[in-house]
């Protein structure tokens, strides 16, 4: 998508033939300043991801698939590979689709004759960018349908609100994004739109990223506290929800960003439609419970007690919000069980929350 | 109740008969700074207010209460009393016990020639704060049996785990607060409690104003992003919920701080008890329905798109979180439909939320 009018994906490789680094924007400095980074090795790949420098379940998986390359490429013996695969698993516990891109890419790679597997690991990296591109286009396709759907009972030029939470848009994949793609798709057709950004504490992926991704785009947006969303719903003033997940139980449980759960409730208590939007690979077939089964990260309650931003006149600061002895504690994520689903949103369609809907759509691997 | 070990009130008068200013905390410096400010006359009564230096219906009412005798003391014409009570009236549309407070002065005042309505108007001040604080007790004493109660179901010397949005402590009130009252009382009472502070964007009174005076009174807690507590009650993690109340409707809707309503809705949705702490001078008679008849104070966008807080090495910044052009909508409330809410903890007892049981305790009013 556009950033300074100007096409970008998230990720990719410079010069020719997997011989340069892997380019990234650096996500942490975003929205007050474009930077980018670019990887050399596998190392820089994984702290990438630890720091997130990219985030996001699509980017992440990719980011890894990339980290195998830069790793074999500099030893492509079986036992650098299996490393790599090892370190670039620690990165993240939640993200279900990173050890899906780490299987996939290990699985292609460990048969070759290690002088093969660099530059094999570089088509399967740029293999899973362009599947993911194709899979969110797919995405907000489906999606798309969605707000036609809604803007066709609306007064005409009546904008369709939806509300968002955190970051699945385009900077959380490769282009496009999740949540995001019915929206863009949206634009693209002439319907008007019109986004509820949920800043989304503790990191304000939504504040910074989600509001960048559309103001770049041109998209009509409004920042939100995470508060707010219950008292619009009450009021009649959001069409739908559509959120992003990292990972969703074989029955339809989402586990996505923290106070998800929180809008899925608000949406039910007011009828709002409330939609997830996923691409296959962050199905987990092996969960059923998603409450009691899926482990949710605990990250440091710095990131809760300290806030970033930008100064009136232009320095990076972090300030404290807490008094200093008070403590702090952060979980990443919470789990919406699938009752509060109106659907989830694949590049196959949109199926309803469940282990009858989710089998419809994917047969080969329920 | 404590600062730095010494017992404060919110608002007091400095020298003897009326003669000083009034004294208050300026509760936009903490938890940074512990400041305090004198109030001279009417327009930094009414200044203090707007600027939310204090903030908490009881609080701005006492601050009204002696706006008025500070304007009275100066000017005791008709016309400087009727211009005192409307220009505080202004202040803050929401709060129904500043409506309250401006009545009960203004209509002491009237009959009473004008030499001697500065007294008076001190005394009547002084008597809004010795009952609130009278009426915080003994909503505290209610709510404690609530607390122990829960307290005698758990493994002993296992804490009870309260969440509160906002600050409905002391610092909203003269002393003991509303919603803190019950875990002060507890306190007191050798039960342990831990309360889960909810942030609360956008001015996060809960991470500033609730943690910093459970920090000084010494009672465990945590401060969490207002995203966490749906999850925390999913895992058995909060066993109630209390917070206060800027306007409470005949039938018990609740209109407080935005973001209460989705808290409310998350511990129904778990069967966690949700309590309301309120004095009765927040129940609004004329209103039945919350969501429909409540006007929402609508403030500014930037509230949302900065944060202030302090730096590591010590100055007091304010940094913005969004993108420069991206918009914010920013509501200070919502309403909690009176189903949500398990009970509403009054100076004279815990009432159904309903017509029906706070006519059965306010039979003088309903």
């Amino acid at each position: 998508m556009l950033i300074e009018g100007r096409h970008h994906r998230t990720i990719w490789p410079l010069g020719e033939g997997g011989q340069g680094p892997v380019r990234i924007i650096d996500q942490t400095r975003l929205p007050h300043d474009l930077a980018f980074v670019d990887l050399e090795g596998l190392e820089d790949a994984a702290v990438a991801i630890e720091t997130m420098q990219v985030r996001g379940a699509p980017l992440i998986g990719a980011t890894a698939a990339y980290g195998v390359a830069l790793a074999v490429r500099a030893d492509p013996s079986d036992a650098a590979l299996e490393a790599a695969l090892a370190r670039l698993l620690r990165t993240r516990p939640t993200a279900v689709n990173l050890r899906w891109a780490l299987e996939r890419v290990g699985n292609a790679l460990r048969p070759l004759p290690p002088e093969r597997r660099g530059a094999r690991a570089f088509a399967l990296a740029a293999a899973v960018c362009d599947e993911d591109v194709a899979i969110c286009r797919a995405i907000g396709d489906h999606g798309l349908a969605l707000i036609a759907a809604i803007a066709a009972e609306k007064p005409k030029g009546e904008p369709v609100n939806v509300l968002t939470h955190c970051n699945a848009g385009w900077l959380a994949t490769i282009d496009w994004g999740t949540a995001t793609a019915p929206v863009y798709r949206a634009q693209e057709a002439g319907i008007p739109v019109h986004v509820w950004v949920d800043e989304t504490r503790p990191r304000s992926q939504g504040a910074a990223l989600t509001a960048y991704e559309l103001a770049e785009q041109g998209v009509p947006h409004t920042v939100i506290v995470d508060n707010l969303g219950g008292h619009l719903m009450q009021h009649g003033r959001v069409d739908l929800c559509i959120v992003g997940t990292d990972r969703t139980t074989r029955t339809g449980d989402v586990c996505n960003k923290i106070g998800t759960y929180l809008k899925a409730l608000a949406a039910h208590d007011n009828g709002v439609p409330f939609y997830v939007a996923l691409p296959s690979t962050t199905i987990d077939w092996r969960i059923g419970d998603g409450v009691r089964e899926i482990p949710i990260e605990e990250r440091s309650g710095d990131e809760v007690s300290w806030v970033a931003g930008r100064t009136d006149d232009g320095r990076i600061e972090r300030v404290r919000v807490t008094p200093a002895t008070s403590p702090a504690l952060n979980y990443g994520f919470d789990v919406t069980p699938a009752r509060l689903v109106t659907g989830l949103v694949t590049e196959r369609g949109v199926a309803p929350a469940s282990a009858e809907g989710l089998a419809g759509l994917f047969p080969e691997a329920a």
